[in-house]
């Protein structure tokens, strides 16, 4: 395949896109602030300036695109829970009139991360293995038998769905227990600051703060990570507190499916030990068949770039993925 | 193919064996009790007995085995739970040994009865669907884009330890709150026996049993179901208790799988709207995601020959299962 192939990443926060070649490598990564609030023209124009910008007159092989969901798969009419001007956005056809003649194909951009590991990070190698995002949401894609599984609808891979405590707080999904409703990062800052929790500093358990210092403090899951590994004792409880669900939420997908690998990535990923003993503590506890104790769960080895890296390989790679 | 399949079913309770016809109908269906306590000599000899009587002269094109677990696969060297003269017994190698030239595929017995529903029975047509078996234990197999998901050493499918109470009671498997824990007949049967339930009667809510009675009593969970069947109050507790635990786990399967279909099969599927209905509520209140929604859970179709025809299928669709 000689022409590259254009990568894009879509999200609330920002839009990136790239050249991408065979073996995935990147080229002319551009980036741009989504436009807050833009209606659906808007953010299609912000997306084909950014687009124009990247191709630069090249001609490309084939588009691949992760996008925030939910979306119709593999239609890819799309409708990004963070970006309210697209409701039933019929991305992929609009980018098929861009580009005709070419493969244009548009997953979740939580898939676009698991394929990534798969493909190019922690995951090489790994026939059977879940790629996890801890962040904002909680979401991932699996892979079984080397292949990404898409699911009836393009919806596999919704660990952030599995229950790990039927009575547990309510889930933005409307469920209640849901891993996502107790390890996103703003339900745990939250979680945190309801024990006193000062971001940044050393906070003491107990201590209550009004409603309107929650509201007025933006701190981030990432914050709550570096606090921990300093060694703040409630973040630390708040991170050992995602790290049991996020265990016993990986041990019923490893023995459902029988993984051998789980990746993770996301700000929350950045705490180190103080996420991961717990985590593979409760793991064990509830990984006893002796096929499931072979899983290792490992952080995600790509970085920013990671959602660009995805996006190319359901083009570059599309008999897997 | 002109040739039949012989098919063979292996348990600790009996050994069935027949020959399948293309699409799987079966014929000269033999079965003989698994002799108790047999060493593997007894054992390899009670099942080439069954199989010569059924072949009765006949070639087949393949053999098709389904096997209690667990076992090494694809290898198919087996350590049945319920047959302890069989450990690390070579199975597959030694059936290949008298069938030479042939296919001869082993798999988990609970997975053929998911491969089963799947191919003739109430999964037909399904794309994505997960086939499980409550009984002694709580069983299934995965169907993912039409074909069987094997997972990395044979064990997907392993729903009976999916995590639906995290401190819950023990399980069999040395992990805590696992489905199986909680939904197993002999786990039911014991929980009701301990709320006062008697058998087959009227059972007073409080009644306290010494432990030699519950000893005495060999109740099945089938009892437990058609007492529940019947409005016995306790054992209208029990499948509540069960369906609620069926539903949280088969929710965390849809969430993560993105499944269209569930069949249910085993002892205490015969329960009906006793169990289905808490099941259905459980599974709502955990299914809130719009891709989720659409999954339908169903009783399982075929009888006691389903682990027959799933074992055919190994062969007469390899290209699948």
């Amino acid at each position: 395949m000689s022409q590259p192939v254009l990568a894009v990443d879509i999200g609330g926060t920002k839009l990136a896109a790239a050249l991408a070649g065979p073996t995935g490598s990147l080229h002319g990564v551009r980036r741009v602030a989504t436009p807050p609030g833009g209606d659906a023209a808007t953010l299609w124009e912000t997306l084909t300036e950014l687009i124009d910008a990247v191709l630069d007159g090249s001609r490309v092989a084939g588009v691949g695109v992760g996008c925030g969901g939910p979306m119709r798969w593999p239609e890819g009419v799309v409708s990004p829970l963070n970006m309210p001007g697209w409701r039933d956005f019929p991305l992929r056809a609009a980018l098929a009139g861009r580009f005709p003649g070419v493969q244009v194909r548009v997953h979740n951009d939580a898939v676009c991360l698991a394929v990534a590991e798969h493909w190019r990070g922690a995951g090489r190698g790994s026939a059977d293995m879940l790629g996890m995002v801890v962040s904002t949401g909680v979401g991932g894609g699996l892979i079984l038998g080397g292949r990404l599984v898409h699911g009836g609808s393009g919806n596999a891979g919704h660990i952030g769905h599995v229950v790990v405590e039927p009575d547990g707080p309510l889930c933005g999904c409307g469920g209640r227990g849901c891993l996502e409703a107790i390890a996103r990062g703003p339900g745990l800052t939250a979680w945190a600051m309801r024990q006193g929790w000062i971001p940044g500093g050393e906070s003491a358990a107990g201590t209550v703060r009004p409603a309107s210092y929650l509201e007025a403090t933006a701190a981030s899951g990432r914050q709550l990570a570096l606090d921990a590994a300093a060694g703040d004792e409630i973040a630390l409880a708040a991170m050992s507190r995602a790290g049991r669900a996020l265990g016993v939420a990986i041990a019923s997908a490893v023995n459902l499916c029988d993984l051998d690998l789980v990746t993770i990535g996301g700000g929350l990923s950045q705490a180190g030990p103080p996420l991961f003993e717990p985590l593979r503590a409760a793991l064990g506890d509830h990984t006893r068949l002796e096929f499931a104790r072979r899983v290792r769960v490992v952080p995600a080895a790509l970085g920013q770039e990671s959602g660009l890296v995805g996006a190319a390989a359901l083009v570059l790679a599309a008999d897997r993925y």
